[in-house]
Parts: structure tokens; sequence; C-alpha cells
């Protein structure tokens, strides 16, 4: 926007000078306003101490090159004005015996987050090294963003805190999904005007759209208006008045703005607002669960516009400081270099009074310890932020009573989520305050829409935003409760950066001993890329299992269940497992059925095996093993075992299906991985393996990288061959249908070319007929379609 | 919200009844509006033979079934709104001679657009055999949605298309994209209710602020409340008229109201409000050229209100069709099976009167066909939806003239972004209308500042929102310029689907003839992995090129230059390239320097190479290959290497550096593959190759599957290891760093025990006590931060 010079609002709006504010009135004593001052100012102490100090925590000595860490880093931007807001609600909470959590949505200014929760000991307590003395200051000090210590940002080792803030976008769609079914919490949520400018934040403002006043509990933002990003001006900062005021009623809230830097004044008119919020917040929920039953009021929010870097100073060698980008991260950056400006920092450091604030032990002085409220009512205690804790066990009906019966191995055919919707609908009617599904729109498509018949109060969460659905799955996770996501394989891609940052969150909440662990975050993933063939080429993109394979094998599992008897089992391991990310790739459409309930949960336990009823090998040694993984890939893999069989009777195939994907690393590198010896007794060493994946083959190259025998894997997949197609099209376009395996098979296996050539002639020639008839008829040919499996069981 | 039940906004708006708008006045002569109504009417019933048929396109005889398509595939839900806006755009492109582009953001309705490039003629004039006669009518109608034939979405395919609209929420950012630069072109964008939802479309409202009136054209959104998406209720048509119009001034837009389904008036208030709308613009555009210079108006925005499926039968066994989620796809599914609904079709259908829209033999009634404009003022042949036919080669400085001068190799500190800003800033400069930079608020931060010396007419775009700079880059590149995004390496994956779909679109394009090529979307990886220490784990992923590479070979590069040289030759190189997604990493900070400017040309032309001067195997065979990718993988594989040489002086070591990723893949998998040969004589086939790699080391493992030797290459990557750190303790996290790199050789190396083992000791103790220095002091030791090449070149 500076760059572009034409930005038409009124770009004058000032941080500065007396409190501006909507809510008039100066409820606070002014012994309060100094008292909460003097805590305010502790705070920004502290703030700077963790970014500039390594020693002489209270500055006793004048400070020294040496009590600077040798490598600066973390940021100062939002710092004050996140601690203001915190300390401002430390007081209603106390008044209003309030339960508040606090999301920090610009989390790379942790010091705020961090200085308050060790202002009213929390931190002490979680690790008693960062003691409430000169010591523990010191410890904390050096800690901050130093190699062995905690990050810049509000990760997991950061008591009360469920959003990082590493990514910015998330703030309030994980604000709101903790306060679903918690209908006495209040989430405060700082939302920068930086992140305020990504696509998830502006479109999770809508989220009040699906907040129940009478069962849920409220958010409350506050956007903070520093002005600036790294280095640009924001938008919202830069709007006129009107223009945000208009922006956020249209977003359904009711606005209170508060502008200016002057402390006392500033203090009263936060003191003021944050109170009538509440005081709103209260009202509406109580004529909700009173009177007048569940209605959407206009939620109050806050817009606090305050000096990016407030109370640092104003300029540095006549360059701007404060109420500019420069104060984005270390404000002073060559303190190392530069004695004066170290000589400005010491200065600086000594103007908030450390000396009046903390005792010469560095304990808090007792009239500040005496302001912040107690226990589990202190935010960074808040058992929210811990939300393992709160979680119990899922009530889960028992999924084999939803067994699809008597499947006819390989030739019934039925719907995989038939009966998954009903588990999932039983499973939300038992568990009516601690389970939701999330999906952006696409339950009724996924055939999930039983589940709407448990529905009435809320429990399937759709807005068109895959964003907001995993945001909000993963603050209602986070904070304790259970939850699964439905959305289309093509577009989960939509959200790889956000499943990434959760399997990060929950990777480090492992090594961070007072974490209790949560619920897994489950993805059903479905309208998979093989029937996407009528929506073309867009809707074809398998590769989400990829970005999910390169995070920690601690924390994410992939499960393609052949079909929907596996399916149920192996969600309900799901549903029951925690701190995961679960990935089930399932497709929504009519298929052939394999298993009855009981060897499906076999199957499942052992993960992959070798499927005696579909091999012919009967104890010899086979030709060929034929492998698959997923639905479709295993449907075709099947016919081309029968085809081959048809054509080709010597052939001793065996037929292997993998329902756990990481079953085929080795149990080096993931807990679910299998030994070489396993893995020989299953794919042998020395015979060829076709395996037909449902994904992008390379994945299977990888995870079966260094196995005995990885010279004889095919691996067939998704090839990133699609257009508008048929089904049978688009499996030939990419070589996974059942002509194309058994093609190939011929060409691996070791039989003499006169018995296997005129077969492997007449094979192309079938697949030739196959794909004219559906090129000119648009429908695949009725024995593709209809295929069942012929032979006999054994 | 349907499920929450608790929406508290206006439910009863409703879509019916005469038309209800904010601009009054009926501009059209009655006999206008029959012949408006008349072509609307041969749109709609286009669109249900693109639907529905195969053969008996004019319903000359009785509907049989044997004339429907047996696979009903496609969207009728926007329809009729979106050629109900074409059609009343066409009457202002004639009265006032404009230049229109049409983005169909519910492309998904592609039968809408379709139908419009047939009645105006380009489709025949593109596509021969789709004539404006019965038979082409036939073939046009059974192509759609048909294998073979053409996809359901506003694909490549389709004339005057830029966005496909198969992914939602990009046709707000795609349309300005298209505007930059194009003063006289006002994009016309339909944004569909669904659509709205998502975050990338809810944060794009906000390009106004980045539009400059004076060089810039106008984008004309209508966002089309049809009411439901799939089957929920959409946001922003069940809020109130109030809030949804506050929200919308908000965004910075002046919002025009038609509600309503009578046609009559209907047409009169669309004719009305586009008009005002489009003479708004123009007097807007004219002030700020004319008179006051660049500012931002509040620019006019139409909201239409319609029934979803409007115009279908309103009731179809007595359950809601028209204004219901069930006119969202094929609006009668059951013709094949149920008689009285072929029946019902068939009645619908003629109902349009098509034997008075077109004569027997298929042609267009010729009062009707005077209707649209003329040329490519038809807006499916506006040049601009043909991109390539307008993209002029840039006017490119000689980037040698760049060069990082005086290059000691190995021993040069510098950074490589100082002259590659320098050469961006003039590239600017040189092309100060068809050329642009797109970041989020990074451009800075990646020390990429000195190209803002260029940017005085917004040349340097840069918003907070991923999505919303990579929407604008493509809308730029895909109407004829040229652009290149920087952004932070681990956050590049918000846009992971945006570039999916970018790339199936090039991709896609290369087998349309009609379509010219468009310049490559280069997109600069900066602040990478290795150098996001500071930030933590969050910022750690390069997985970006995984998803990357799994697009195809057709359109993907990828390149790591390993310094400022190699840098500036391959940045020139992907400047001039077309129809590619050209991804570039490198690192922002001071690095070593390996090449001078000729050399870097060598080695980026031949994309991989032996590094001599770094080697001492001297002509006979080396004992292992080091080969590294990627700037800080190359300085920690050099060291490595320096540090085995010290240790160890029989050692023979080739040292190899990779630039273009995909020379390792076989040249029958990419066009810059290798052959085997080749690689041979690079990698050799039986000697240990000990790879230092950017991103996840599968990458590598699979670009070189089935190379010879393949069993002895070893890749050291990124493995998800992170924290706060050094550079150096990020790096042993991975075991990338020097001196796990030399450990690893000595292990794989064919040397006696008892020659190594005591300099594999003596490393682990040096490595160990770097460690301690890194954690104790909080920065790398001294002779690891400052480390150059110490042997003499040869």
């Amino acid at each position: 926007m500076a760059s572009t010079g034409n930005e038409g609002g009124n770009n004058s709006i000032s941080a500065y000078g007396h409190a501006r504010s909507t809510v008039s009135g100066e409820p606070l004593d002014p012994e309060d306003v100094v008292k909460m001052n003097a805590y305010f100012q502790a705070s920004m102490y502290l703030c700077l101490g963790m970014l500039y100090l390594r020693d002489n925590p209270l500055l006793k000595e004048p400070l020294k090159l040496e009590h600077v860490k040798a490598r600066l880093l973390g940021h100062w931007g939002s710092d004050a004005g996140q601690s203001f807001t915190w300390i401002h609600m430390n007081r209603l909470i106390k008044k209003y015996d309030l339960d508040v959590l606090f999301v920090s949505g610009p989390g790379h200014d942790a010091p705020a987050i961090l200085s308050q929760s060790y202002l009213e000991g929390v931190y002490s307590e979680v690790y008693p090294d960062k003691s409430e003395d000169i010591q523990g200051m010191q410890r904390f000090f050096r800690q901050f963003s130093f190699p062995g210590g905690i990050g810049s940002h509000a990760t997991p080792e950061t008591p009360g805190s469920i959003h990082e803030g590493g990514e910015l976008g998330y703030s309030i769609s994980h604000a709101f999904g903790t306060v679903f079914d918690h209908p006495n919490l209040i989430t405060l949520t700082v939302v920068g005007d930086g992140e305020a400018e990504t696509g998830p934040l502006a479109t999770s403002w809508h989220s009040t759209k699906f907040l129940n006043p009478c069962t849920d509990g409220a958010v409350l933002p506050v956007l903070h208006l520093n002005g600036y990003k790294i280095k640009n001006p924001t938008i919202l900062a830069r709007i006129s008045h009107d223009e945000l005021s208009s922006l956020l009623v249209g977003y359904g809230w009711t606005p209170f703005f508060i502008e200016g830097s002057d402390l006392d004044s500033m203090h009263q008119a936060m003191a003021a607002t944050l109170e009538k919020c509440v005081l709103d917040i209260k009202k509406y929920q109580e004529e909700a669960r009173k009177f007048i039953g569940a209605f959407r009021p206009r939620w109050p929010m806050i817009v606090l516009r305050t000096p990016k870097g407030w109370t640092a100073p104003r300029k540095v060698d006549g360059r701007l400081l404060e109420g500019f980008w420069r104060a984005h991260q270390i404000p002073i950056t060559d303190v190392a270099t530069n004695p004066k400006h170290l000589k400005l920092l010491e200065t600086w450091m000594k103007s908030y009074k450390p000396e009046e604030l903390f005792d010469k032990d560095g304990k808090l002085a007792p009239q500040l310890k005496a302001l912040p409220p107690r226990g589990t009512s202190r935010m960074s205690a808040n058992p929210t932020g811990n939300g393992g804790l709160l979680r119990r066990p899922l009530n889960l009906p028992d999924f084999r009573g939803y067994a699809l019966r008597d499947i006819d191995q390989g030739v019934s055919i039925r719907g995989n989520m038939v009966n998954m919707s009903k588990f999932l609908r039983d499973t939300i009617s038992k568990n009516m305050t601690s389970f939701r599904v999330f999906g952006p729109d696409e339950t009724e498509s996924n055939k999930l829409s039983e589940i709407y018949k448990a529905a009435t109060e809320g429990r399937v969460m759709e807005m068109l935003s895959e964003h907001t659905c995993e945001g909000w799955l993963e603050g209602y996770i986070l904070s304790g409760r259970h939850g699964l996501l439905n959305t289309y394989e093509a577009f989960v891609h939509v959200i790889d950066s956000m499943v990434n940052q959760h399997c990060k969150w929950i990777e480090r909440c492992l090594e961070v001993e007072w974490r209790a662990k949560v619920a897994s975050l489950n993805i059903l993933i479905t309208a998979t890329v093989w029937r996407q063939d009528h929506n073309g080429f867009t809707h074809q993109d398998p590769g989400f299992l990829d970005v999910v394979a390169n995070k920690s094998p601690e924390v994410v599992r992939i499960y393609l269940p052949p079909d929907g008897n596996t399916l149920l089992s192996v969600t309900d391991h799901c549903l029951r497992s925690v701190n995961y990310v679960n990935v089930i790739v399932a497709d929504k459409q009519d298929h052939l059925q394999y298993l009855g309930m009981d060897k499906a949960i076999v199957h499942c336990t052992k993960g992959l095996g070798i499927w005696d009823w579909a091999s012919n090998y009967q104890g010899q040694d086979p030709h060929v093993v034929i492998a698959c993984c997923g639905d479709v890939p295993t449907h075709e893999a099947l016919a081309a075992t029968a085809i081959l069989r048809e054509h080709l009777s010597d052939l001793k195939i065996r037929f292997v299906n993998v329902m756990d994907l990481f079953r085929l690393i080795s149990e080096t590198n993931h807990p679910h991985g299998i030994s070489d010896q396993q893995w020989k007794a299953i794919f042998t060493e020395d015979k060829p393996i076709i395996f037909n994946f449902h994904s992008y083959p390379w994945l299977i190259h990888r995870l079966t990288y260094k196995r005995p025998g990885q010279n004889n894997l095919h691996v067939r997949g998704y090839r990133e061959k699609g257009n508008i197609d048929t089904p049978f099209a688009l499996a030939m376009r990419n070589r996974t249908d059942r002509y194309s395996l058994a093609i190939d098979t011929i060409d691996l296996i070791d039989f003499p070319r006169n018995t296997t050539s005129h077969v492997r002639e007449k094979l192309i020639n079938i697949q030739l007929a196959a794909k004219m008839e559906t090129y000119n008829s648009g429908v695949d040919p009725e024995y593709i379609r209809s295929w069942t499996w012929p032979y006999p069981k054994k």
C-alpha cells in the first residue's frame, strides 16, 4: 500500500494522544490506575529483559555488553498492547469471577504473554527453575530465543497458550473452537492488523453465525491496530474509522474503539470498554439462556489503536521508532556496536523503574502481586489452555453394531459411508457436548447426511471455508474435545499449511511435560481423486498425503481402508487415539466390499496383509505379488488378478492389501513400521510386486526405501493425468486400470514370452474395445461397472 | 448454519417477485426487453442442452431416452444469473464501446459461459466443428462433461476464460490481476455466495486499496446471492440487507442491490444498475486521470439476488427445485428411470421456445444474433482472455551487469539478494506497465528493498495475504504480463492449492491450440528453512518443493542456485521463459560465494556439475562423491569436504553441485532430465554419494529412482527437527552440518577402520565442543560462522 501510494482512506488517524473511545466513563480509582500501570510497566520491563538480557536482570549493575545476549531475537511491536489488554481483563476476572482464555494472534510477540505468566506466578509453578527471584528472572530472560531455550512465539512451552501464532490467520477460528460447548468461557483474542489481512482471518469473523449463546461461550476479539507490518502499513489501520466500523458491523460485530497513547486515560478507557463488552456478553447470554433461546446478537469487540512498539522511545538518532515499522522486532538492534544505544537501552529499561516493581531479591512488589486473579482463574493457568486436562474419552457406540453385514467378499457392492454416517450420527448423540463434525459444505455430498439427524444442536459445522473449519476443529480439540473434519481430497491442500502447523504443535507438546495429550485431529478425505472424474482435472490431487508424510512420525497416521467395515474399524480407532493427526482416505461412492466385520478388525489390527481368498499360490512361492492400497485401487487390482487368472491359469498370485500406510516403512522410522523380516514374509524379496496405489506413486517408493527387493517394486498411482472422464477412462490415463495392471504384470513375470504374448495382445485389444465403448457412450461398459470377483472363496 | 439453527439475520429476504433495486429507472424499450429475454432464453436452452442432450438438439422430435446422455453431469445453479449478467453487459459494451473481460467465480456453472460464447459465434470460430447449425449444436451439447470432451468448469478450453473456478476463492484476486496496468479494461466478475465464504475471497475484496484509477482498469464484481451451496444456505444470503451492505461498504465498495425473479422488471433493473456502475467507473477514472490524480473511490459493485436455478420449475413432485439447493447441480436427475421426469424436462426445455430462437437449421434468429457486440468486443473473444496473445517479452537489463564481482571461490561472503534486488529494480524500471513484484509484506525482510526505488507506480504489490498476492500474479500473467512472487519458504504452503491449480491450468493450455503461451509464474522462495532458526519450528518446512514436483513435468521447474551469480543467471532465465511455474529457492542472508558470473552461467546452463576446484580426485576415481543442492547445504558440504581433506589426506573427493533439481531425473520423465550415461559420468555408479539437500531428503530419492548406483546414494536434508536454534544447531539436529556429513562420509568410504576410527572420534569431539559453545553463548563459534574454503583453487 505504501508502494502504490494511493490509499484513499483517512491516513491521518493518530494512535497518539489522550484516549478517545466509544465507551465513556472512568471506572478506575486513581490509585488503581497507578497500580495497573506499574503492573504494565513490570510486564514491559520483563519483555525487554527477554529480548536483550542474559544477565544483570534487574539492572542493579550498570548495563554492560556482557549482560546482553549475543544474538538479539524477538518481537516488540505489539507487546505493550497485548499486555495492556491482559491486565485489564485480570481486573474483570476478579470482579465477575470470569473464566477467560487468552489467544494471542500476534503470537510472535510472545514476551507479552510470557511476562504475564511470569508475573502471575504460573511460569514459576510450571518451570520451578524460572523462580520468582533474581536468579529465576535471569534464567527466564536468558532462555528466551536462545538455543536450548524457548522460541519467540507463544509456543507449546507457554502456559495458557493453545495458539502459537507462528503462522498468521487462525486466531479467531481457534478462539471459536475453544468456546463451542464451553458456555462459561470467554476467549479474549488479540488479532494483529497484519494477521487481519490474511484470507483465513478475514472470513473467520463470520464465526459468530455458528455460535449458540445458550450452549457456547463467547469470543471477545481485540483488533489491535499497530499500523505497520514488517515494513508496510496495514490496511485496517489505514482505512477510515467509518469504513472499519462498517466492515466489522458487516461481519456481525459491535465494535468499540479505543485510540491513543496517553497511559492514564488509556487505562480508564480500556477498563470502561472491556467491562462494557463483558457485561454485554453476559447480558446476551442471559437473554438467550433464560428467555428467548438461541439468537445471534451483534457480539461486542474492541478496536485498540496504539502506537506500534508503544512505550518505546519515540525516536532513536532522529529516526522514528515507536509508532513506526522499526518497532516490529528488536527495537534497537546495534547495542553491541553502539555504546550510546546500549546506554539508551539501559535508560529506557530503567524508565520502567524496576527497583519499584521488584524487591531486591527480584520478587514482584506485594501490591502488584495482589492484582492478578488466583489459581486457575489466571489466564495463563486456565485449564482450557492445556486442553488435554479436560479431555474425557468419547462415549463411543460399538462400531461392530454398524457393520455392513452379509458381505460376499469381492461381490457385495455397498456405499462405504452408509453405516459410517450412522456411526458418526450416534457418536454425536452420545457426546453432545464434546464431539463435533466439521466440513466445508460437503457433508451431504460426501454421503454423510445421516449425521444431520443428530445435528439439532449445531453438532455439524459447515462453512465453505476449509480454513475456518480446520481452525474451529483445532481450537475445539486443543481445548479438550473431539472432532472430525470431512473434506474433498483435492481441496484439502487448501489447509496444507494449517495441518503442518498443528502437527508441529502436537509434536512439540510431547516434549512439554505439563501438557496433557489432546484428542487426535481426524481428517476424513473423501470425494477422492479416482471419483472426481466428472469434475475434471482441477479436482484431482491426492498429494495431501505427501504433505502429511513429511511431518514427524510421532504424530501422523494415514489410513486407506479398502471398504466399509475397515472404514468403521479404523474410524473407531482414530476417535480413541490421542495426539495424532489421523488421515483417513475413503471414497463416498458405492464400492465393492471385501471384509466382514471380524475380518475387517483383524485386517485393521495388522494394518496390511495377504488376502488368501484373492490369492492362488496355495503355499507355493507366488510368481508375482499384486498389492494395493486404497478402495478404488484395490478394486482394480482385484479385477486385474481375476483377468490374469482367467488368461494365465498357471500364474500364482499373492494378493496383498495395505490399509495402514506407515506399515510399509521400517520399524526404525515409524512406530507403525514393520521389520524387514515381516516385510519379506508378505512381499517376498525376489518376486515382482505390482503395487496399485491411491496417491502419487512416489510415496510408496519413499516409504519402502531400502526394503529387501525394493527394485522389484513397481508402483502405479495417480500420475497427474486427467480430464473430464469416466472412472475407467481416468484409471486408464494413469495406468491404474485392471487391464493396464494385468498387462504390466505380464511384462514383469518370468514366464516364457510364447505363453504370454498372445494373452498380452488379447488384453490390449479388450482394453482398447472398452476404451472405445466408453468414449462412444459416455459411460463405462457394463462389464466393467458391475464387475465382481468370480472365484469361490477359500 | 442450517444445522446451528441460530442465524440471527433476516432469513426471510426473498429472491422472488418483482425486481427491487437500489438504482431506479427503466432504460430499456419494451421491445429491447423482449429481445434480451429471448436471448437469455436461448442461453438457458443451451445450458440445459449441454447438461442433458446428446442428440435431438432442437427437440424437433419428441424427447426420448436415447437423446439423453447416459451420465448426467454439470451445474445449473447459477447459470441463469451469470447469463443474465453477461447479456446486460453486452448492451453496454456496444453502447459505450467498452473493453470487458468476464470472470466466472462459480466456474463450475460453465454452461452459462459456454452458451454465451456459442451464441456470440466465438465458439464456432474457435472450434469449427461446433458450428452454428443443428449438427454443430448437437456436437456442442454432446461434448459437455463427456469423456474426450470438455469439462464442466470454465476450463482452458473455454474461450474468454482465464479462471476455471474449479477451486473456489480466487475470482476477485484474479480479476484484479487482469486490470492492473490495463487502464481501459473492466473485468466483470461474478462471485458466488458459496465462494464468498472462503478466506481468500473474503480478504481479496480489499484489493481496491491497491488499484490506481489513473493507470489501472476496474473490476466490477457481481456478488450473486443464490442462497444455497451444495446443501447449506450461504452466509451472505442469510445476513440482513443492512449487514451485507455494511460489510461491502467496509470492504471499500459501493454496493447496488438487485433482487427478484420477475424477468421483465429484472431486465430493467439490471440494465439500469449495470449502466450506473459502468458510468461511475468511467467517472472515477476520468476524475483521476484528468484532474486529481490517483485516489481511491468507493468503487461500485452489484449484489444480485435471484433464485438458485432461476427459471427452473419451482417444484418437482411437490419438492422445491428452483430457489433451493436441489437446483445446484443436475436439476432433475432421474430422467432415465422416470418417464414423467423425462417429459417434464422436455416441457421445461420447450418452454424456452427453441423454435422461435433458432431457425430450422439451428441458426440463431437474426434479431438475436444482432444483440451481442462484434469481433474482440465480444467478452468470449476479449484478447485478455487469451493473454499469451498480448504478452511481449520483457525488456530485461543484462543480468551480467549485476554480477557479484571479484568472487574468490568459497571465500567471498556476500548477500545473494543484494544485486538480485538491483536487477529486479531495473527490470521494473524498464517494464513499467508489464512487470510487477508481489509479496506478503516480506520484500524488505527478504532484502529486496532496492526494488522500492522503482516502485513509485505500484510496481511492488504487498499485502499480508499470500492468497491475494498469488491471485493477483496469476491474473496479471494470464492476461499477458510478467511477474514474480517473493515469500517465506515455510508459508508458501499457504498457496499450495493455488499453485496446484495454476499448474493444472497451464498444463491443460498446452493442449488447447488457440491458447498462446503466457509468461511463467515465478516464485522466489527465501527466508528458507535453514535460516528460520530464530523463528523456530513453525517457520521450518521446505515441503513446497514436494507439492510442486507432483505436478506435470511439462510445466514445473525448480532451481536452487548456490550463490548470488547463479541466482541472477537463473532468474534471468526464468523471466524469459513461458508457460512454467518456476520455483527459485535462495536464502536472503549473507552467504559464501562460489562462482564468478562466467562460471555461474556455465553452471546454470548445465544445471548440475562437478566443481573441480572443490574436488581432489584429479583424474583418478574418487572414493566418494559429495553432492549438494541449495545454498546452505552447499556451504556445509564444502566445509565437510575441507574437514575430510584435512584429516584424511588420502581421501579423493568429487564435489558435485546441483542447481536445477530436475536434472536429477531421467530424461524420459522430464525435459530437463539427463541420461544414465551422463548421470554415471558425474555421480559414478559404484561410489558412495553423500548428498546434502535443502529440502526433505525423500525428494532426492524419488528423483533419482532407478539411477545406476541409487543404492549408494545417502541423502541428508531437513528431517522435521527444529526449535529455536542457531544455524549450526539447527543443521546438527538434522545431521546436515559439516561434522555430521564428514562423519557419515567416513562411515561410507571403503577405508580400513584403523585409519579412520581416530579421525571419526576426533570429529565427534570437535562437533560436541562446537555444540556446547553454541548452547552456552547463544551464537555459533566464530570458526564456524566465518569459515571459508582453505584450499588453493585449481
